[in-house]
């Protein structure tokens, strides 16, 4: 629909089978023709299943199911669908879910539990789930190990380019593999960020421990990221373990043989987070935000949240304009604590203000060549304490607005 | 700068004079040249003043200077610039006031505690204060009581039209006068919006309920409008009043003869706040937006809040889109109290949904014609209690992109 972001990896990674996935892709017409829109994978028997919902109280019935299935523990498939979110759809909505876990479940025989469902797209339409189920089989009869990229692709919505991100991990001295892919451009925010992310691993490491390997790893990744502060009512993410890895399980999140795990699994989510904001609907700059000297942690994220959600900072940095002014008003409008006389702001590492004033010796032509440059380095030390955050966001564009204002056309 | 907006007023309102209100405007070149720049306003000995200000942590040197003058109680004049905030300018920036107060305060034989201030503009550059207290003498003996239209338009910066606003109330059978002028077009968002407002009135009544009556019209006008959530480090609302009317003191706000003042107050107020809006920056629609069925009012305002600030729901109206399903994710997104199937929502009196779902004889033609007037109605009912709220905005468009990539160009 439109070009490619100019913030986009030079290409997709190449991504090897994780033992136990299998995936298929098939074009089902769900809003647009011409396109993959369904994606299944299949995970082995046994295998486990972490997950992070959005907390929209408007969630989507996907959603509502997951949330259920989840307390099993166990996955054998996943099912995507784009182009309709199956969100606020009422009874009807929970329905086809129920309909298409029959359906899996029936080709996997398994229970219908361990159906896995996301769905994106536009809110408030029925979705077209017979589309759906008439291509189980088909989809069932193609899974494969090596069309990663296509799987990211059949997910897609807004989204210009399709994302993935694989890392090694060593469990125990054997090598296992995590491979992740994602969708979201738009209506991205913390808590979830609007998205959908699968990652998959052959580790060996059951629910419990995975649920917690998994919430440490989107605090750090998805949970710091924003495009425009709007929360999907679809969010979610599912880390599937197949456990075909030759290790011995991982039976406590805090092993220390899961350390290396923890820390691959973190990485590759941050790579599918900055991913998902080099997509921002519109995009051209790429924007880093760093708070010290925050009262606290939390303190320290709510306002960089706040300076990466402010359309007139976002604005700024998309007319490379070195208006570090609208950077102080962000601080300020935050509610957190700040000291306006230490306040001291660095863009592009170049020292702007002193003791509540610009500082005596600034000029503008180093910070107004950064503005120029595609990836926006911001920093903020507030005075008051030792919290600290970082957390990445991208520019307001004309683009954003082209998007948004006829999406559903 | 720009064309008006397509949502001004027809015109500038027919203000009459306020008995002990008089005012001067020049250019001084502050930021641009060849448009009056500085706004002097006198008034009559005895003035009470109340007062509301910016939460901002970072607040400009004249919030800081108007907010200690507060405790005074009295007013003898303001002083008013455009182009230059003088915010985050440090000790020079609280030099620039105390100098400026020296000079009005001289040329109107009063304290300096008596001279209040207001700046308005760009963040963090030194104000040239010599250029204003050059023109104090000029603005003194060219002091009138007849062009409110002169005063709006010389506290503008991105504004795209002067905004006025006057009414009639009865004290025990006396007439009285209130009068308002203000700017503001971007950075507006609750506590405060983000602009400059002066009211003034020859009632008589001095600053305790005086300020009481402010904070009351301030919660039902100023505080429920928002253009882009953006907060400033500027905002000020100041109320004169002269006393010149022929009525006993009102000592107290709760006293039955202020009932008419309360309600006119409010309404100049409202009147004010609206054509902030309408004047956001790069609108061309004026959204109300009415949340009922909330657990109480404040969680209806939060709610409310969050649909109009979602940049989602701004470009769909935007491109004129009944994208109505972005209303469910901000009522989703909002963390307050919803039950998603009871969510009622109505776009021009037409509902759309019911019992969590789109409403079976929905059909889009309706509110697809109310999506392209200029003026939109929503109307969302969550189903979990009592509370109400009505707030006001506008839609979010390549004219905002526009304006705020180039603001300091």
């Amino acid at each position: 629909m439109t070009a490619i972001s100019p913030l986009a990896p030079e290409r997709f990674p190449d991504m090897p089978p994780v033992a136990g996935v299998r995936m298929a892709t098939r074009a089902c017409a769900i809003r647009h023709a011409g396109r993959d829109d369904v994606l299944l994978a299949e995970l082995a028997s046994g295998s486990s299943v972490a997950g992070v919902f959005t907390k929209s109280s408007t969630a989507s019935a996907p959603i509502h199911w997951c949330r259920r299935a989840l307390s099993g523990g166990q996955a054998r498939a996943l099912l995507v669908n784009a182009g309709n979110a199956n969100a606020f759809t009422g009874e009807a909505g929970d329905r086809s879910v129920e309909r298409l876990a029959d359906k899996v479940a029936e080709v996997f025989a398994c229970p219908t539990s361990r159906v896995f469902q996301a769905s994106t797209g536009v809110i408030g339409e029925p979705l077209p789930d017979h589309k759906i189920s008439a291509a189980i089989d088909a989809l069932h009869a193609g899974l494969r190990n090596d069309d990663w990229e296509g799987a990211a692709r059949a997910i897609m919505t807004t989204d210009t380019f399709a994302k993935g991100a694989t890392r090694q991990a060593d469990i125990d001295g054997v090598p296992v593999t995590i491979n992740g892919i994602a969708k979201g451009s738009g209506m991205i925010a913390p808590d979830m960020a609007t998205m959908l992310a699968f990652v998959f691993t052959d580790a060996n490491i059951p629910h419990g421990p995975l649920q917690t390997l998994l919430a440490d790893a989107v605090a750090h990744s998805f949970n710091s990221i924003t495009v425009d502060s709007d929360t999907s009512t679809s969010d979610a993410l599912l880390l599937f373990a197949t456990g075909k890895a030759k290790h011995s399980p991982i039976t406590d999140a805090d092993d220390p043989r899961a350390e290396d795990f923890r820390l691959r699994l973190r990485d590759a989510c941050l790579d599918l987070a900055h991913q998902i904001v080099r997509d921002g609907e519109g995009a051209s700059k790429f924007i880093a935000i760093t708070v010290t000297g925050a009262e606290d942690d939390s303190s320290a994220k709510r306002i960089a949240l706040t300076i990466a959600n402010s359309p007139l900072v976002k604005t700024a940095i998309a007319g490379e304009d070195a208006n570090w002014g609208r950077i102080v008003m962000a601080v300020g409008k935050s509610g957190e604590r700040a000291d306006r006389d230490r306040i001291d702001i660095r863009i592009g590492g170049v020292q702007i203000t002193h003791a509540g004033a610009r500082h005596s010796a600034y000029e503008e032509g180093p910070v107004a060549a950064h503005m120029k440059q595609p990836e926006i380095d911001i920093a903020v030390d507030v005075g008051v304490g030792m919290g600290q955050a970082k957390v990445w966001t991208c520019d307001l564009t004309h683009g954003y607005i082209d998007i948004n204002a006829s999406y559903r056309s």
